[in-house]
């Protein structure tokens, strides 16, 4: 088995050709601790990766443009450290567990096993603690490999503001309404037709997963169980006619007061674990407060701070009902802090945990 | 004062070349109760009403088309029954009391005296019984004529929804997120380079209208006062890149339970004073319940009922976080039944009320 | 073998839950000469039409929506008196003929018999007369029933006004651009991730046909052969963020003068068979010339007229290299004018010729 | 006089809150050549540089951040050595000229002085050899200072296109069909309504501009004086929904043959002057030439290349009616290769060959 000549991990991306897959192939190029190996794909096994996706624009290396495109499955993934897996749901499913099973180390963002109590459910600065299970994980399973998941789009940018509130304020409490951006269902996703001059106030099951994972990730691990949160949280989606950024307006009742410029201060002071380990792809500020009016907005807000697509953006902290609720608004990139960005986030933090060797 | 032929009321559109103003002058013709004799602007002063309005479609009489453009002021409203007013805000303030003191009946949709006590704020379905305010207005003002108001676009499709609820369930607590479209805005409005790929979370002084508003036209009246209700209405609000038709998600606190089933049930057998009197702009179901699914919406749902754009449409009623709450997405013509259309429909109830002549 | 009731012809309506289908069953709804009998579908068969196509606001009878889905094929098209067919491209290629053969008498706005020289290609506005071929149809082909085609949906609306011109000035040259709306693609068509802030200049094989097919209607037919008219088309095509509604803007040379205002006369003049026959979908004005300032515009104009949807819109005439050419911009609803609109006239056109029993 | 420390020249950006003026200053921060020491409004003057521009995205640098707007004016601009004019018409037309009399060196790319015999206007790699008519200029205006010319957004790229396909084959007609993003109206510009869900076939003045522009920049210059080219333009504009990247469609006839293959190696082949000064604006390839199906695309390709919006994408290159004629489509970003961009290369390159000191 031989290493990169930097000693660089090897990380396979699954789904590679799809518009997240991109998206991670992208991100990984002159990755510091990871080297994209191998590429998998449906459609376009046997092409060379340039080949197979020359009509976009993110860009990607030379040297994995020259990588053959193979099938999903065991063989293909031999030599390989971490897996990212931006499969789709129902393939998901069942290939990961197997793949899992193979002695494969896979991070996924799809969204079967996210809720599985043995599977952690990770924003790398909300709930690194949360890793801590996949040692129950080995043992309940009998993986030779781990699985390890990044939550729905919507709801990593919701845990990563509502984490430092809660550990200040405690939540009580929370109503969000979403405008989710196009690319959050896929390629080639939302029909035009249906999208301009419209907005559609629905995405198949997505509330439920905004309503749930928060909570799993804003609980408490011990003795390899997580204790979901206490609060709850009512969602009311909508599509719009925006490309990329979810955004998510709040309304939020709190346990002790909740005064808006105190909630500036502690969402723009968060840092996390990410931060403290300076890891290649955290941003400086994982949350950054706005006091322009008007904002945050997708347009302009979506590539903020350090690492682009990595902040969350958060204005209009406002005041709720009484002194104990509040509002604002945040804006998330759905497809970089809410997917592929998150997870290879997360490869990094297991890097230095020792979790992937 | 002579009548028209055929015994009409004679009407005056202010600002009638403007977007909504246009809207007004179209749905009044061939109206059976009003006959537009006044058309009012700034910049078309003396230009034919047909030639300065010539580049939009929305279909006018040939008779209207060939009425002059008078300046705004008394003068120019000499022999008129009814003043349509959609003025700007700043010349509203001064001029719609100017022109009730000078014997006008003025209605307006402009919203500097919405919230003056003196001024019914109307949804004919709503609060008709709200017009007997117009006596104590008259004594304490000394107008000969009278003014009354009609809501904001987002409150009146809002606070048509709320009515039944309220009647049947007691609101507590209303948590509402706007998809506002860009015609709420005027023409030219929004600029195209602030909405295509984008939202902003904001619309100047949009919420307090919202969080207001509907309190007081929800409110019971006596003695020449009202009483606003007592929930709480907490808006966040948002401009999407739509041409007409604001959507509203509604997060809802009630004192009874709240069924879903059963709400849908009070919201479509709904019906109001002008559903009762047959008023001729009165659509048949003041509120249309959609079970499709990701309905309503407003490409597809604007100009549904039997007279476009007067019926609200509600979909996605369902449970909240406990057995007495709930959830539900509405969507309202903003321009229609956020503004011409209601301020016509009120004029038709005056009209059958006496209070006109 | 039954007529109905009233002695309307009995229709079948291919493919009709697809977005065209819907269109031909919604204006054939209280058609005076047909009664859709029969709708057929792929993945909703043995559905009511009703429910299969709930989601979308195209006013359509009550009648229809009561009628079963079926499958295609000559089985279900039993007494059926004539079959419109917007079926797919591959399907209708064997398909239709299979249906003429087994003597059914077929109009399809599908692509592949558009240019077999023995199936007329049909605008009625502009070549009424090549319908004489049919008989040559049946001799060589040997089909009970018959086969008849409308247009692409850019090319319709561009022999339309190239027609008068054509017999006016002569052609010789025409350059056209085209900004295509979205539903030209079907559904679901163009992703919305491919259009929101963008335009492509390229729509699969539409370019062949808009050079080709104009020709061929402008043709002369003699002795059951449809010679092609001699001049030339260049077309570059770019699909846009529009709904509906082809804009196409043409650069022209002529054999005579090109005068603005006579070109603006001999189009706001022109008058087809189907004016003179007064059929039912028949606009007064087959084109409508605007002198307003950058029109026509597709939100604006593409339902003006007297038939929505049928009339083509002509603006900016104007000079242009020298004398004997010059540019114009044209606007044509494509899903009606440039399909379903365009197919049901044909039908209407053949119905008063006794060619349709 | 002090010169900056570095020795850059000092550089002022007019009308430098607009969105031109904006894109200006993002790219002169941290310019090797030049220091914007002076910003001009007319709204902001007085306020801070950075806070009258808070509510934009583009990156500029603390240092202009924290200048202070002034008036336009002789004044405000004493010891400056280039000026960037980006001002509206009305005003550019009276007010340059005064600036170049007062010995201001101005470099502009309004319109109101483009097509004056004495003004060169340049885009640096078409016509760089047109600056010597600076002289003649001198002596005939009397100016101690100077103005040259940037063409309009939509002629520039299209001359950039045309210089390489004039030189090698001899262009004889043009007939360009364009697709203009809203940025090309400034700032608020195209109204949402007008807009979303439609196409202008109009902009103001826009097609006089293309059928002039080019041809005085592909003209010959000696004696002080330059006789445009020969061939024609006809021009049919269109104003889309897209925020930056102007689409241009062209139908060429050529005197030599036109060989798509040979074309599409001369256009990428192309360098000019500011490639072999390798100016720090200049792109490497000023002309990209793509293969892939459907492109260029406004989203996808605005910002190819080594200096991101300076580079022209051509794709489609095909033929035309006959073999002296083809066609191809390209994208050129118009606030940057088609204003600001274009106008920073011809400051770099007098720079260079010593007219700004």
């Amino acid at each position: 088995m031989v290493r990169p000549a930097d000693s660089k991990l090897r990380a396979a991306v699954l789904a590679a050709t799809g518009m997240v897959g991109q998206r991670y192939v992208s991100m990984l190029s002159n990755h510091p601790f990871f080297l994209v190996t191998v590429v998998t794909g449906q459609s376009s096994v046997g092409r060379k990766y340039g080949q197979a996706t020359a009509s976009t624009n993110l860009p990607i290396s030379e040297e994995t443009k020259r990588l053959t495109v193979k099938a999903t499955s065991p063989d293909s993934l031999d030599n390989v450290d971490v897996v990212f897996s931006p499969l789709p749901t129902e393939i998901a499913k069942t290939q990961e567990p197997q793949l899992a099973r193979a002695g494969l180390r896979v991070i996924t963002d799809a969204s079967p096993h996210r809720m599985d109590s043995l599977v952690p459910l990770i924003v790398p600065e909300v709930n690194p603690d949360h890793l801590e299970i996949l040692e129950r994980q080995r043992r309940a399973r009998k993986w030779k490999g781990l699985l390890v998941a990044t939550p729905n789009c919507t709801a990593a940018g919701l845990a990563l503001v509502l984490k430092p509130i809660h550990d200040a304020l405690g939540l009580k409490r929370v109503v969000v309404s979403t405008l989710q951006a196009v690319s959050g269902a896929g390629y080639p996703g939302v029909p035009s037709l249906d999208i301009i001059d419209n907005v559609i106030p629905y995405v198949k099951e997505e509330e439920e997963k905004i309503e749930t994972e928060p909570l799993k990730m804003l609980g408490e691990v011990g003795n390899g169980r997580i204790a979901p949160a206490k609060f709850e949280i009512g969602a009311m989606v909508h599509r719009v006619a925006t490309t990329d950024g979810h955004l998510e307006s709040l309304y939020l009742e709190t346990e002790d007061r909740f005064e808006p410029e105190k909630v500036a201060r502690i969402l723009s002071k968060f840092r996390g674990e990410p931060q403290k380990l300076k890891l290649p792809t955290a941003p400086k500020e994982p949350i950054i407060v706005t006091r322009l009016e008007g904002r945050p907005q997708p347009k302009l807000d979506r590539y903020a701070g350090t690492v682009p697509g990595m902040s969350v953006v958060v204005g209009r902290i406002r005041k709720g009902f009484d002194s104990k609720s509040g509002r604002l608004t945040l804006l998330s990139h759905n497809t970089i802090r809410g997917a592929a960005g998150s997870t290879i986030l997360t490869a990094e933090l297991m890097y230095k945990k020792g979790l992937l060797s």
